[in-house]
């Protein structure tokens, strides 16, 4: 499905199976979700690759596979034809310096799925499509077949960029106050990470619904924006509301770590002193996507939890391909955490 | 020598030898160091203990224990009549949630020597003293008699912190480019530590005569403030100048970390961009004061460095305890880096 631009309408284009390079798979959708992110794009609030295909958080079937041996997935194993795999939100050429050094969410040559133009990425590039053909490079995860799609779609972004959140938050966190801002499914799932392993996670989010769900998640506590927290040991900021990371460091305890992953875009100076930091022992980490480690520990997670979490209350409606117009919308104007796309449905 | 406020010279106060209590010593001073925190009190830039005794860079002899165990020292040794000592700038407590959890420098009980008034903190509480009545919870170094004592009195303040900010910028720096702001003894200290492991530094200083002097130290490059060093993997900042800290984030590589160390005052609000620190995926650490364990690395990095590091380039005049407003007027105008106070002198 191509998306023309802002203001436009998607339409089919159909596509030769093209065959797998050596290193790449052809994966066909079963359920891609819509992130946050490509709504920004559809209503112009940030650049996107027109005409592209959007769409980057997809699960599905492998189907084909290049010449020459299988990828491996993020846990170490043999990708088969087919597996279901979830897959990764970036090709890395795992060559460039940032990628020696561990950074391959930063490759110099980094390719993005949903990301890039139909001129240079080719059709089958992003999420919303019958398939997808996965590059070299792209973090892939095995999942089981009992996986609820509704989970596994979003390991690929909003649960692996959720790890690296948490891990970039530092050790233990048992019986520590963390506050997650943001109820949002990257702030949901952290939630369900850090409530599992024993802290006491405040959600804050304006919205009664999500607060709910936040509940539901595993937090202790669910506010509103508005209201005051007890002094975060770990403060998680993954709404984007630039007051949210602007009071993050009145919000956080003598020798406590603030991540920020939810703002992307400019305009949110944060105006901190730096005296509050230094006086305050405090650690700020930045964390934008993820290592495929953190995919890897993801997969393993959501498997462990998915009996506990709240399925039903993370997916809304699943539209067919040809309804990506209305799934869009309905994403941008519902309270659903996520919307889902199945070429099946 | 008591301190009578910001305008007033210091005045001799004549005790009598006070008997240690249990987990006491008693160190009779034989330098101690000008650190600028004191130039910040004396000129009423930050608020003082008036009347009250200052100094927090000591190393003397110890010559009374109080009765039971003795105290042991940041490595462990047993402190016995005799030791030469470095006097760390605290005493914790030890059993606060903050002392409990890791951070005695933050402990809810701190004493701080040469930072409290006289009626509270008594005669022998701070360096500028023919003694020091140490507490119960002071780190200590025992350290060799063939130790420079301008190496020695600076390490439970400007060493053991530079060790800190140090530590806090993680780990392998062979190779690395880090940029360290402020030429003063923290930053010539951190120099040193850092060029020591292979690390790549460029100083950044306004004074020509600091630049050399961290040339001396290691530095493969030393600039002005208005130069553009190459992106920092590491940019340590030590020097409280306000655009330091708020430049830092524009001159630091993707993945990389700032420590910020240098700012204990307000007035220097950052105005970063939040999304320059996710999408950088930058770390940022607020280091203050330190922990028992830098102290014990700082005496030892010190003992293993001495024979290579420019002592005389470090410490200017010495001053006898009868000269101390001489001392700390030489040392708010000249660019010596220490000047020294020494009851022997």
């Amino acid at each position: 499905m191509v998306w023309p631009g802002v203001g436009g309408r998607h339409r089919a284009l159909a596509v030769d199976p093209p065959d797998p390079a050596p290193g790449e798979a052809l994966v066909e959708v079963e359920l891609a979700t819509v992130c946050g992110s490509d709504l920004h794009t559809v209503s112009g609030r940030r650049p996107g690759p027109a005409p592209g295909v959007l769409g980057h958080e997809t699960v599905g079937r492998v189907v084909g596979l290049g010449d020459g041996p299988a990828p491996r997935d993020v846990r170490g194993r043999a990708v088969a034809v087919g597996d279901r795999v979830a897959v990764g939100i970036y090709a890395a050429c795992g060559a460039c310096p940032r990628c020696v050094r561990g950074l391959p969410q930063k490759c110099e040559r980094l390719f993005k799925y949903g990301h890039v133009a139909l001129a240079e990425a080719g059709p089958l590039s992003g999420g919303y499509a019958s398939h997808v053909l996965v590059r070299a490079g792209t973090p892939l995860a095995v999942v089981s077949p009992d996986l609820p799609a509704a989970l596994a779609a979003p390991l690929g972004c909003a649960t692996a960029t959720a790890v690296a959140a948490v891990s970039a938050g530092g050790g233990e966190v048992r019986g520590r106050n963390v506050t997650v801002c943001g109820a949002g499914l990257l702030g949901l799932l952290a939630t369900a990470m850090l409530a599992g392993r024993g802290a006491a996670v405040t959600a804050v989010d304006p919205d009664p619904g999500r607060r709910e769900t936040a509940r539901l998640m595993g937090a202790a506590n669910a506010v509103d924006p508005g209201a005051e927290p007890p002094p975060a040991d770990l403060y998680i900021e993954l709404s984007g509301a630039p007051g949210a990371a602007r009071g993050a460091v009145a919000r956080t305890a003598t020798g406590g770590t603030i991540v920020l992953a939810g703002t992307v875009s400019p305009g949110a100076p944060l105006d901190w002193e730096a005296q509050d930091l230094v006086r305050g022992l405090i650690t700020v980490r930045g964390v934008h996507n993820y290592a495929p480690a953190d995919l890897a520990e993801a997969a393993a997670w959501t498997e462990s939890a998915a009996a506990r979490l709240p399925v039903e209350a993370l997916l809304g409606a699943v539209h067919p391909l040809d309804g990506l117009d209305a799934a869009l919308a309905e994403a941008a104007r519902s309270t659903s955490i996520r919307v889902g796309v199945a070429p099946g449905a």
